[in-house]
């Protein structure tokens, strides 16, 4: 395998294609909203060719792979999901190629964690991010958070993805936003680092949460709260929950892995909550779709 | 005052009325979804007629005693809140009189507690109901739980109230059933206090919200959460996650004040935590508003 690669993050709601060079380098990146959800009548082949297909037409021999719910019940081919604990090589062992007709395609498991039989745990897409990340880690270990509608706090160790756990902090940030007695008081200001946020983390991480949402209404009903800090205060309730379950309570160092927006209020919550932070590269995601390739071209699984 | 009162618990979203004679035994109830949020242009004193026009017609010389959002910046008339803690004594001093060219009209103050300056607290409607329910406590004294779409946790000691807590349980799982990733899974079943529902108010309990509530997709899509329990196991989580800040950590006993559907539910929660419960008057509010008009009575304030 010498040819170029491209390489798809492929969500729910948007995608993101990364055409490599031989040796795994960025020639290029996109991003679409053409997540799963969009694909009309499953004709992932159509979509693949809409979003990418002048790259396609380029590099006729490019290996393509995918990562993300692309390898759901809902997306190309539902790919089985392997089990925590795994390393790059056993995610790679359960790459599903799909024959659509043109050149090599391959899809990318999704992972299980079952150690809480009460809580078992999925994902799709960010453990490839998390694969990319593994050089910037120390040791190959570290607790990485890869915020969003559903963050996911991952555990590696010595280079194997150990263990996630999901929050649902954005998407019931989002819900409160959107459809709440929360919602009339919020048509004003953004979410940002401030010290209304703070204060949401601080008061957040304390517990209770279903009590503290409340505040943001009865605050701002006291005069207590501006309008334009109802936003940032929410946001910093939410995320002091999640960090109080998902930080241990010593003083720990989180690698963060996402967009910058989300990324930066996570840095200035944990550091309010005495953690440290490193950021890490954003584009992971290509990397790690480049070292699946490898181990796939490793195995003698490609054609 | 010996004649009739007109009794009335005036919600954003729904209305209750009561007729009751000069002893306050309820001679007739009823209910309608004529909540403050659908009275046309603020002219309430149509919609009072529209309601319980012919108690009106009946009993010319009626008292009308009206409590909840009605007294709010929403409704017919702003009256301000009464600070914690209060008894009926003190609640009474705060009702305001309303102006309609007819009989005597009556608006309930809300109430307000600010004992914690970062979690101040209002409430317009469950004082009235907590008030009509004071003989049921043992000395005046008790934990009172008003589950909802808001549910209110109301501390009562020798008869006043000395301060109390809103948690967005009930709203919060509106939203989650009717606009989040979960919702697809909520087409079958009901609510009810089944083994999943108090499974979900174990590990509801335990903390964690945020990651909790992914649980009820990840067993779902495992296999380990029937379809038609998601919501049980859903409505359990969060009343778990309330029933952990709200109730103290020794066995207590909480007395419920509510609609039988939720109030089984949070028997049943509370049961399984090892708290006992006392169930009071669904109709307690007609009680309080009566007790409120003795108090008006006594202190010559009616014309």
């Amino acid at each position: 395998m010498t040819g170029q690669v491209i390489a798809i993050d492929w969500g729910s709601s948007s995608l993101r294609g990364y055409l490599l060079d031989a040796a795994g380098a960025i020639v290029e990146r996109r991003e679409s909203p053409g997540g799963i959800l969009r694909v009309r009548g499953g004709d992932f082949a159509a979509a693949l060719q809409g979003e990418v297909g002048d790259w396609l037409s380029a590099h006729p021999g490019a290996l393509v792979i995918m990562s993300g719910m692309i390898g759901s019940r809902q997306g190309w081919r539902e790919v089985p999901y392997v089990a925590c604990p795994a390393d790059l090589g056993e995610i790679a062992a359960g790459l599903e190629r799909v024959d659509w007709g043109e050149g090599e395609a391959w899809i990318v498991p999704g992972m299980l964690d079952e150690a809480r039989a009460d809580q078992p745990d999925v994902m799709r897409g960010e453990e490839t991010q998390v694969l990319g990340a593994l050089s910037a880690l120390s040791k190959g270990s570290g607790l990485v958070c890869l915020p969003g509608t559903h963050s996911k706090w991952v555990r590696v160790e010595g280079g194997a993805i150990q263990g996630f756990a999901t929050y649902m902090t954005g998407e019931v940030y989002d819900l409160l936003q959107g459809h709440s007695i929360l919602s009339r008081l919020m048509t004003k200001g953004s979410v940002s680092a401030d010290r209304w946020f703070l204060e949401g983390v601080e008061l957040g991480q304390e517990g209770g949460l279903l009590n503290r949402l409340f505040s943001a209404r009865s605050r701002a009903l006291t005069g207590d709260l501006p309008e334009s800090a109802v936003r940032s205060y929410l946001s910093g309730l939410l995320i002091g929950d999640e960090l109080a379950s998902a930080v241990p309570d010593q003083p720990s160092e989180v690698c963060l892995l996402g967009a910058v927006a989300l990324t930066e209020l996570y840095e200035a919550a944990l550091g309010r909550l005495g953690h440290t932070t490193r950021l890490l590269d954003s584009d992971a995601v290509a990397a790690g779709l480049f070292a699946l390739t490898k181990q796939l071209a490793a195995s003698g699984r490609l054609e």
